[in-house]
């Protein structure tokens, strides 16, 4: 366990303080609008670019004020996290930046792109099986070794930090009435309903229909341990974590399921219309906010687009395009 | 010759009009920096990303300035125009939000995404030859039918509208020393050397080594008229316009020449740092920058990324990245 102290689920003054101490680091991402999108999806919709983040996913957002506070509490030394890779490429650059190393345990079957993105941010990188036992085993030694953890989700610093790109984006859009986020880990999705605790909006979740352990938990009543994910959304493979299930729980309206079919449609529409190439996790907010118009027809709806970390070669094989 | 008065050279007034007149189509689009592109070129640069602009190019901005144009003089009835693409697409749009049709001749080796789009915004397509006689020859052919001619490049409302681009990347960075865009017909590098004449960046082109008919035109002082290109940069194949000619010949400061080969690394190297696939025409303006830190090492540096309307297997393909 890391020696400083965690507030254990943020509250909405530490996403603002989030906001404030990761300035420097992160990009302030463009919020996009499209007449051709809102016709197609029935809706107003303002899409929050996190693909166009540094590192090109909203994960160096948590990953920027999990090192920001380390480094406030004087504590030194190297960090370590497992992940499928946007959090390993985000926490190599944010370590980076305060001059640390970050140590990354990857399943072997992650996509080439984001292996090479965590090298090329000066990420050490560890390799394991695909399952999550195999993941937390590996972290674990590096933990024994006197690494400091940094989860990729279930983490207050991590989620308050996420929460960071609603924050952004209803200060820019006040007049938004709904926000979705892709559900992996579940990092972002409890980071953006803290982020609108103050202003009301209704958020909604969406994972894919190979990975819905978070839609089964909420049926359940109680978090789903096992589930053997087959999603082409290689970033939201991961199981929901503790805190973030509270969360959604008590503050997510609603988490849709998509399928794999419907995520390959969204991420050809979205380059057809904005020239935006995303990975087929962002790409499930698109295709729930056009399979349910009985919930967004007519809405101002914000899309945070969580990522563009895919080969542009095999965005093409998904989406078949011409 | 259409029976509205132009102005044969716009000055910044006329970008100012313009830029008030388009506000309601065109997108504000975001200015991008990022440390890793500084650190890889060796100056601040700011993009202006035209590739985020409604149908994927700053050539929307031109198209709907010149049917704004008519509009406000009560001009009815279709317009035509010839294109390798962009501003085929650009004017199809404007003319449809306009309730016009928009006739397109096109180079019949034009790329399979562009005419793509062109027929998807509504215009109506008539293929040529890949020959600058070819294309203003069926042009004719549409102008002697009643159509009013909307020129690509060398029209004062295209000039104008081009300019706006500029225009909102120097309101936002005010402290630019120096502003870069691809020259093609040389709609937008006149446009943006007319948007700066009140605040005085240095304006730089740059054109492929394979169609530097304006450097050869600026050497010769005069126009070259005859030109087989020979590039991946289809959007830059195009004989440099009168008007602009005159323009680039005043007040840009120099005009490069890059290979294709420094193009596709550029290409590259702007998705890997910015997650954006960019058309060869706008990764020039990167491959100069790379190319010439004599000229812009240490500067903060504006570059007019001008589309990216790119097949992403064809980019995977150019690229050779794996």
């Amino acid at each position: 366990m890391p020696p400083y102290t965690v507030v254990d689920i943020p509250d909405i003054a530490d996403i603002h303080l989030a906001r404030a101490r990761i300035d420097d680091w992160t990009r302030l991402t463009p919020v996009l609008s499209d007449p051709g999108l809102n016709q197609e999806l029935g809706c107003i919709l303002y899409c929050k670019c996190e693909n166009l983040q540094r590192t090109g996913a909203f994960k160096f957002r948590g990953a920027s004020n999990a090192i920001s506070r380390l480094h406030e509490a004087g504590l030194e030394g190297d960090v370590a996290t497992h992940s499928s890779g946007n959090h390993g490429a985000a926490l190599a650059l944010a370590a980076k930046l305060d001059k640390r190393k970050a140590h990354v345990v990857m399943p072997d079957n992650s996509a080439p792109m984001k292996i090479n993105s965590v090298r090329r941010y000066g990420g050490i990188l560890y390799f394991c099986s695909p399952t999550h036992e195999s993941r937390e085993e590996e972290l674990a030694k590096l933990v024994e070794n006197g690494m400091i953890p940094i989860p990729p989700y279930d983490h207050a610093d991590i989620i308050a930090g996420q929460g960071t790109a609603a924050l952004e984006l209803i200060q820019e859009v006040p007049t938004l009435e709904q926000i979705i986020a892709p559900v992996g880990g579940g990092g972002l999705i409890s980071g953006t309903a803290i982020a609108v605790r103050g202003t009301g909006q209704q958020v909604y979740g969406v994972e894919p229909e190979g990975a819905a352990d978070t839609v089964a938990s909420l049926e359940q009543g109680e978090r789903v341990k096992s589930w053997t994910p087959d999603t082409i959304a290689d970033g939201l493979r991961a199981l929901i974590g503790v805190r973030n299930f509270a969360i959604i729980r008590n503050e997510v309206k609603q988490v849709f399921t998509v399928s794999d079919e419907d995520i390959r449609r969204a991420m050809y529409l979205f380059w057809q219309e904005l020239r935006l190439l995303i990975e087929p996790s962002s790409a499930t907010v698109i295709a729930a906010i056009r399979n349910h118009p009985e919930v967004f027809a007519g809405k101002k709806v914000g899309a945070i687009i969580s990522g563009g970390n895919i080969d542009p070669g095999y965005w093409k094989s998904l989406t078949n395009s011409d």
